[in-house]
């Protein structure tokens, strides 16, 4: 993959957040007619039809064909297609379902994310929740949300003292069993621990109503969307070691510099 | 508390369902303006304002206006408001937030419980989620939702294995320790398990998306609309005993009589 700085005039920044705006309405139109759609007993049928698979697929596609017409010397990197070049120096990193376990059990928390970087990583982000009709946008001097209450701005939680925090992980065994205990090691320090968001946790905490989201295990595309949302909304995102989180891996996303420092401390001892 | 076993005419159960669509509404209307509203640094600002307890008191009085009004000669039985005597020989049951820790940290798996009990239990609920605009209802004949995607029957799976089940709860430790121990055993023989819904999780399994929910510490504003709403659709609610779950405590709820049994023979040795 070619990737080089770039240097983006407004021009330019509007055009890619205007194509990103295009993509995550093509892959709703994919995503929608499948969402609850299974079978009842079971997620494929006897044909071998998997609605989650087949949305996955689909709403890549559907991406990958705005990108074709409107930003064809772009590369792209997709969860489902993997890596095509381009020569432009940004990549588009798609997750076109993440979170397919809360989507074959009917959550609203799966999320389509969409991302574009550059050699320094990524520059704009974008989760959006298809069902709720919810999207989550940061990048380029914008951080904001529109949903059912309609547009807001996003910003994340000032609680400066993890006792005060409000702690995430889509699931108690977070990755390995190393990533668990240093999980827990955290949350046991904080005021309330919750499970089961997928990437709509990390929606959360750069709309202000969580303060950290720890998790493990992640690649690339499930991470670099959260990033750049999370961090336009004044929040800042690394691994467990306090280096960059975009290639995957462990992952610590906090609401302000003070909180990921606590969390931070005991993280780095596992 | 005044039961006592009532049979009523279609005029009768029409009329209580309607007047159930007016509470939830008068419930969103006085919720929705709160949710979300947080101060970013606590729940509480200095002034003691805690918008959790707001909206949940205010819910609870918007719904016995709607009471006073449609229905006075029913009783009462509500999580913030306690008791109230009625002479018809029906009592509503109401939990104004149910799943108040999702409330808080912004997740839309918190609901509005709604229902009507008799001598006999549960005859009609409503789960009713104001964010996203959706709402499940049970009862009289009827099992139904509305939400962002239209109107549609409910109705449970028909998984007749564990192996083949996904099993919900909200979190982890789930009551006790005995309760925990109870329910890893159960979704230890399950191919998915997942956390954090609230009471939505209910409403996912009368919606023919999972197969089990079980849970501990209930009380009986938390589980008697769910009951309603689930037997509706097609399942069963039952405690750990295979007992009524409705006055609280523990409850085993599951999408049919085949996956309720494999359940219940793990859960009655805990």
């Amino acid at each position: 993959m070619t990737l080089s700085k770039v240097t983006l005039t407004e021009k330019e920044t509007t055009a890619l957040r205007e194509c990103a705006h295009v993509m995550a309405d093509a892959a709703r139109a994919a995503i929608l007619p499948l969402f609850r759609s299974g079978l009842a007993s079971d997620n494929k049928d006897a044909g071998g039809f998997d609605p989650v698979t087949e949305a996955d697929r689909a709403a890549e596609l559907a991406m990958r064909e705005v990108l074709a017409d409107m930003r064809p010397l772009d590369g792209i990197l997709g969860e489902e297609f993997g890596e095509q070049d381009g020569t432009s120096g940004l990549q588009w990193v798609l997750d076109p379902i993440d979170g397919t376990r809360g989507f074959i059990s009917g959550t609203p928390t799966w999320g389509v994310l969409v991302s574009v970087r550059d050699k320094t990583g990524p520059i704009y982000g974008m989760i959006d929740q298809p069902y709720i009709g919810e999207r989550f946008e940061g990048g380029f001097g914008h951080a904001a949300m529109s949903g059912p209450l309609g547009a807001r701005a996003l910003g994340t939680k000032t609680t400066n003292n993890l006792a005060e925090a409000t702690i995430l992980t889509t699931f108690p065994e977070v990755g390995v069993k190393a990533d668990a205990v240093g999980f827990q090691a955290v949350a046991a320090r904080c005021k309330l621990t919750r499970y089961g968001m997928d990437c709509y946790g990390y929606a959360l905490l750069a709309a202000g109503q969580v303060d950290l989201v720890v998790e493990a295990g992640l690649s690339a595309y499930d991470i670099q969307a959260p990033i750049a949302v999370i961090e336009a909304a004044g929040g800042i995102v690394t691994d467990w070691r306090g280096g960059p989180a975009h290639e995957g891996g462990r992952a610590l996303a906090a609401a302000n510099v003070e909180i990921h420092a606590q969390a931070l401390a005991i993280l780095a001892k596992h």
